[in-house]
């Protein structure tokens, strides 16, 4: 029995102990992802630490208001709304803690003044007279307040000012009910509020995150993006297992192609975001009175404008039609060097602005247009690819030498010999020249004649096409530059910024994805 | 003197009269337009004008807890807890409401019991150390919180929870130094807010506005206006003021597919930002834990993508290289009935999404594959229009009937002139089939020769593309209709919701536009 017991006891001891064991390790790994994430959170953007301690010391020092007694003395509960304050008020970047700052100081103060006066009306009448008179009051304030946040113009700029005008208005109003003398009581709230508005602005002015410069370094990230993009898709919208002897991991190079083009497509809401915050920093007005950073959302909406012919480019390599790479081969070089040299025209505009420089007059370069010639040139040497599929392999081989239409046998669908057998009474025509066919009930359009060839002249006139829209962006960033006063060009500085841009090339085009600078981007 | 005197009087009274007139004119035209504005925003969706009243009601209800003596003295200055918790807490959706409702209900009851933790361990000590206990409590915790709001999945749905926690920890921690006892000050404060979100909750559900309806609305409106788009981008694309005898007003009518397109582009915030709140709506439970509205968003992803091609057909309209009328013309027919047919698909999915039911399983029409396979014989037809742009007129002439290409003479741009000069020595092969041309340095883009043909390929290449990505868009609808469990279909439910959908038609597409419904979203 003994034996049996201590047995019992031995086994119960190690079970306990490999459970134990179990839970230290459970424990230990839960721990071990949840620092992962805190980790990465910091590393996608160590601005974020930063902004986490600066928010951590503002509330201290306001704390202090409490924990020392002079102060304390001096403000009692009024205290509060500086904490409030602080928490509300203090954001990611400059911009968004003046903005919300000065909404914030403006909706107190026109409040103040407004309960102010309806007291005076108040405080000569009776009680019963008094409590219709703040209730309905409130009421209306409450409705016009809050329809008028309905306003674009007020939303975009002025929102939280209301919410802040409305919660200060009815607080004061209402105590002044239940208080005899309600001056002291708004001006002590509002000194307070500045209080707090001042810590807020002291921190965010240390080692401060402006959002002009996040805007700037955001449009240089989505043109670089978009330039690395188009490379991409063209090069492997013309890979050639066979012939370049390399493979590519596909997945993996789509995945870098969407994320380029998602950085334009997304970029809305952030460009519209950045560019509210930049115009209330005032570091510029060196300059003039307010930057115009609409024209950088001018800039990013003509971008989207591109971005959408290049994701349609590169709907051509996820179409669900392919043309034959045997066809794609004869267009090979003068497409890829047409698509490098838009890319290169991106990045050269894209580090014009990094450099807050104006971009050369021929940034549009004779070696496009040679490169746009040679295209033409290659889609003129064929005799008529776009028109009958079957011709291409006869072409690719004849190459240019070809004088008349080839039509090889090559593997038919049912759909095909159907309308064969139909049209069999006139065979010779439809050798010499395709007629208009019966039509098919119902049938695969994967299974269409045209669908094949189709998409590369698609492919070709989108390459085309991006480059005229290239312009267009191009006029944009000399507004730009012409807006900002970028410095003028000079050939000696851009040998020295190519050395410096290629040092920040390990920035992540992602990063601003994941920011968190913003509420409403986010 | 006299008189000169009173007429010198009657002239400033006169001039008086005048400045007052002008005066008046001034503040009537003010105040009307004023008045216009602020009943426009009222027209453009009316429960905006009930969202305000019902802030009022709120807001004077609240304000009872002050006004009358039982309440004031049961509350106090705990009161106005209830006051801001209204103010910043009922939003125009039920959805919004609730959200930040629980959210500030979840993050006071946290911030509350780490409070009182702290407390237990502070009231023993003496006060030095309780103030420095207490100061650096607020620092780790305002840190940590503050860095937490970076993480994405808790900015999403949890951001104005954390705000929350944060100021009503401080907000607590910092008073506890003064206070001896915290315990009653943070459950009255918990208690005040209660009635507060009781109230939001209330005024929420007396003409509710539920996101999920607005998501879905929103979504029917996506497909209409692309629908309705489409088919004036082809129509328009297609217009021949010669041969139809009638004018179209390109700008409006351009202003319109613009319109519906940005409706689609501009989706992806608003989108996320419904699906969001409706995820928060608990109308639905009877039916599941919750509904899957992150369909709606998915199936708004496809639509952008479908959009996205959209986009470039009608790119092709304001191309600056164009494909001449009469080539155009050869295509009119068939490239208008696939626009249409892909048009009447669109509708026929808005009308399933309203009515919420499924599609009939033969969406994908016959008529569409009729359409297609007209297209595909009457680009079949022509000998090689892609190639030469200058068979085009020659080959329209013809018809279907010319046999071989011709070339004729036609007015011939500079470049184009200078290419054959250099190229005269091999004339008779040039004229056979086109070699490969030398490298012109710098010419303008639009005298390219492949320019003028090669965007009408482009067009029906995309519109090929589109009735390919359709098939993506009709999966998701399926899909939307699975999972939300739409009635199946039925031919003679069909007929009727027809009639009733033509009712519906005076609904404008651009109103959700001006919603004002969402903070991120305008």
């Amino acid at each position: 029995m003994s034996l049996t017991g201590n047995f019992s006891f031995h086994k119960t001891k190690q079970s306990w102990f490999t459970r134990m064991e179990k839970f230290v390790g459970k424990i230990s790994t839960f721990f071990a992802s949840i620092w992962k994430s805190w980790y990465q959170v910091g590393r996608e953007d160590p601005r974020r630490a930063v902004h986490a301690v600066k928010v951590g010391v503002a509330l201290t020092l306001v704390s202090f208001l409490y924990i020392f007694d002079p102060l304390f003395h001096r403000f009692g509960n009024n205290a509060m709304w500086a904490v409030m304050t602080v928490v509300v008020v203090l954001e990611f970047t400059a911009g968004a803690t003046l903005c919300k700052g000065l909404n914030r100081g403006l909706g107190t103060l026109c409040a103040g003044s407004l309960a102010f006066l309806i007291e005076i009306v108040a405080e000569t009448s009776g009680k019963t007279f008094r409590a219709i008179f703040v209730g309905s009051s409130v009421f209306i304030i409450g409705f016009f307040a809050t329809y008028l946040r309905f306003f674009p113009k007020i939303k975009r700029n002025f929102d939280y000012g209301v919410v802040v005008f409305l919660l200060t208005f009815n607080l004061i109003s209402v105590s002044s009910f239940r208080e005899d003398d309600v001056v002291p009581l708004a001006s002590e709230r509002l000194f307070t509020i500045g209080i707090g508005c001042g810590i807020c602005l002291c921190m965010t002015l240390i080692f401060p995150k402006w959002s002009g410069e996040d805007l700037h370094d955001y449009t240089v990230r989505k043109l670089e993006g978009l330039a690395k993009s188009i490379e991409a898709c063209v090069s492997l919208y013309f890979h050639d297992q066979e012939k370049d002897g390399t493979t590519v991991d596909m997945e993996s190079t789509k995945e870098m192609i969407s994320e380029g083009y998602q950085l334009i497509l997304d970029s809305k809401s952030i460009d519209e975001t950045l560019a509210l915050f930049a115009s209330w920093e005032p570091r510029h007005l060196r300059h003039c009175y307010r930057y115009p950073w609409q024209q950088y959302v001018k800039l990013g909406t003509t971008l989207r404008h591109f971005g959408y012919s290049a994701v349609s480019l590169y709907g051509c390599l996820e179409s669900e039609i392919q043309t034959p790479p045997s066809l794609r081969r004869l267009f090979r070089d003068p497409c890829t060097r047409v698509a490098n040299e838009v890319s290169k025209i991106l990045l050269d505009l894209s580090s014009c602005i990094r450099a807050h420089r104006r971009c050369s007059h021929d940034v549009f370069s004779d070696q496009l247009h040679h490169a746009l010639h040679d295209l033409n040139s290659a889609i003129s040497s064929l005799p008529c690819p776009f028109l009958n599929s079957k011709n291409v392999q006869s072409t690719a081989k004849h190459a240019t030498n070809s004088n008349s239409m080839v039509t090889l046998p090559s593997a038919k669908s049912d759909v095909d010999a159907l309308v064969e057998k139909k049209n069999n009474k006139n065979d010779s025509r439809v050798r010499d020249q395709p007629v208009l066919r019966p039509t098919l009930s119902k049938i695969d359009m994967l299974s269409l004649e045209f669908s094949e060839a189709l998409p590369f002249a698609a492919f070709a006139a989108l390459l085309v096409e991006l480059t005229a829209r290239l312009e267009l962006v191009i006029e944009e960033v000399e507004e730009l530059g012409r807006k900002f006063g970028f410095k003028e060009f000079d050939e000696n500085l851009v040998s020295i910024e190519v050395r410096q841009n290629e040092t920040k090339e390990n920035v992540k085009i992602t990063d601003l994805h994941s920011h968190g600078v913003l509420p409403s981007a986010e």
